[in-house]
């Protein structure tokens, strides 16, 4: 389907949870369906990491379809026969939001002297869009991953603003683990010299380091289950062992491609501060340390969903969410789903998700 | 305790599994406890793979103490007393062995003419190492991680060579999801510019790209509740987040100090070709592709030993080498371990191994 492409310049400086402010930041966003009259039917979709806007219409980058095509579209799960969903670029991110290959005041890019930013900033920008856009209550937020964590973030900060919460596969921490792949990651784009202290825009990127580090992710979006049915030791396109250092395995090819792949679209400054905000990310802490003090006197309906097969937001992660709900007195839903992808269950074609979010949706 | 370092040039080419020969290769060993008469008490210790022969004295480039101290000495699980023990570093590394690092036939170091080994290549160095010291059977082979694939290796290709074979912590074939660990490893290092195609013994070693590949390798080795114990979000020497990039949490500070330590003892070329070796590891497909039949008429007896909190090998890899000695009809204990630290437990404090390796040994 075709989404409605648009960008909004905010009026307002945004205020970040670091200090300071951002201003003139834009907000690049897509959205599907039509507005109701009363402006009561909008679902806000939040991305992951390393998604974007095109939830449903191609990449204008790679022209791949949209990344949850098969759960939004007309007669699916979030229907745009019935709602009007939207879905913004997170800012940091580099597709069309404000982020650090953004010009600064001076006309150069940020680089990094963009502001290190958090889940909550990015929530301020989608808020500061829905405001703007004069859109009070939404019928639901929704999200998996980092878009889960802007969710829950939504629901803690702006608790008038969503009626329903739904939070697939995510968190509401990044655990020591968590942190530890993502150091690894921007550790491996520091490392490459191009990177040059972020000031790479009028030269080459550091598309090797970049590309390393979404090898580490991508291992910890697939459960070992997955990679060991997906690939097992198969060889690629070799009868033997080529006793060399070519991509022997399937698994090894694979991994070259999905990091080769992600350096076309995607820019390595932008998944250091996104990363960032995801590592700093602790809902209880910004709350006095109390998890379920951040969902106090809540009145959305929530609903969590994780897959048993993920390890990188495992099960017990959502349901400390969900005793926190509990706690706060919420009326929260949760399942956990069987599925053998791992984190990316979320991603793929898991029909008991489909059946989860159109029922709660309704 | 001090070791005896030696050095031994094997007179003959050592064959090697990718065909062609290694030759002139030198094996660097160390020995702890007398060896007796009729040579009947001989422990031979594997190490890992960023180990060496420094098992029980302190490590020439460190300084640090030998990293199996706790369990080889007088009295202690592998007793000094009783047992002559040999560690050798294997080929392929860099503390003494013919490895990539070391001078070719044309006076330059080999680099990426090395030539690629297996597991099995550098079991039979060992065994041309003993063939040397005119040791026949040894009272036991121990090891674990790549140590222990090399015990196994030896069990199955030599079995007239050991009379114990002791596996702690190990596999009998790499994994999708190992392989593609170490696979993100030698991307890392390739990716360092200074990497140069393997040439850079005359220049700057690529430590950045080795560094990425050590901390990916550290996360592996600790469990995801080891990490959250002994770092959790815990902020290193601050008060409050540095909204930066500097190591603000304790879990990035240790990844940094583990890569960058790790670079001023270890080969970055070794480091490839080493977990090259292991993930080629798969000693049902050396066979006939049963692993039983790897194991076919042996006399010795077998020890596997597995923590409960090793993700990199985890139990169900040990049950699956257990397994397949039952069906060889090979007598095998088996013990699952319980312990926090991950795949490093073999390593750690664990009162519970130290007993299972003594017991097995007597």
């Amino acid at each position: 389907m075709a989404g409605a492409s648009q960008s909004l310049r905010l009026n307002d400086p945004l205020p970040l949870d670091g200090g300071g402010e951002l201003v003139d930041a834009s907000i690049a966003y897509e959205t599907y369906g039509a507005l109701n009259e009363d402006r009561s039917n909008v679902i806000l979709l939040c991305h992951a990491l390393t998604g974007d806007q095109y939830v449903a219409s191609p990449h204008p980058v790679t022209g791949k379809p949209g990344w949850w095509e098969r759960m939004v579209g007309p007669g699916k799960p979030i229907d745009t026969d019935r709602f009007h969903v939207i879905c913004a670029n997170v800012i940091g991110s580099c597709m069309g939001s404000t982020g650090p290959a953004s010009e600064a005041s001076d006309g150069k890019p940020y680089a990094m002297r963009f502001p290190v930013i958090t889940i909550r900033d990015m929530v301020r920008g989608l808020v500061a869009l829905l405001d703007e856009l004069g859109i009070g209550q939404l019928h639901a937020v929704v999200g998996g991953s980092m878009g889960g964590m802007q969710a829950l973030s939504l629901a803690a900060n702006w608790p008038e603003r969503a009626a329903r919460v739904l939070v697939i596969a995510s968190t509401s921490r990044h655990s020591a683990q968590n942190i530890a792949f993502h150091e690894l990651g921007r550790q491996a784009v520091m490392a490459d010299p191009r990177w040059n202290g972020g000031d790479y825009y009028e030269g080459e990127a550091p598309d090797s380091g970049l590309a390393v580090a979404r090898m580490a992710a991508h291992i910890t979006y697939l459960s070992e289950e997955a990679l060991t049915e997906k690939f097992g030791r198969n060889l690629q396109d070799r009868d033997a062992k080529s006793f060399g250092f070519d991509a022997d395995f399937q698994v090894e090819s694979y991994l070259r491609y999905q990091g080769s792949g992600f350096t076309r679209r995607f820019d390595a400054n932008s998944y250091l501060y996104i990363t960032r905000a995801m590592d700093y990310f602790d809902l209880a802490d910004e709350h006095g340390g109390k998890l379920a003090d951040a969902f106090a006197g809540t009145d959305a309906r929530f609903c969590l969903v994780s897959f048993d097969s993920d390890w990188l937001y495992p099960t017990s992660e959502s349901r400390h969410v969900v005793r926190a709900l509990n706690a706060a007195g919420a009326a929260v839903s949760f399942v956990e789903l069987s599925a053998p992808h791992g984190h990316d269950s979320f991603l793929l074609d898991v029909p008991a998700l489909d059946r989860v979010v159109e029922g709660f949706l309704t």
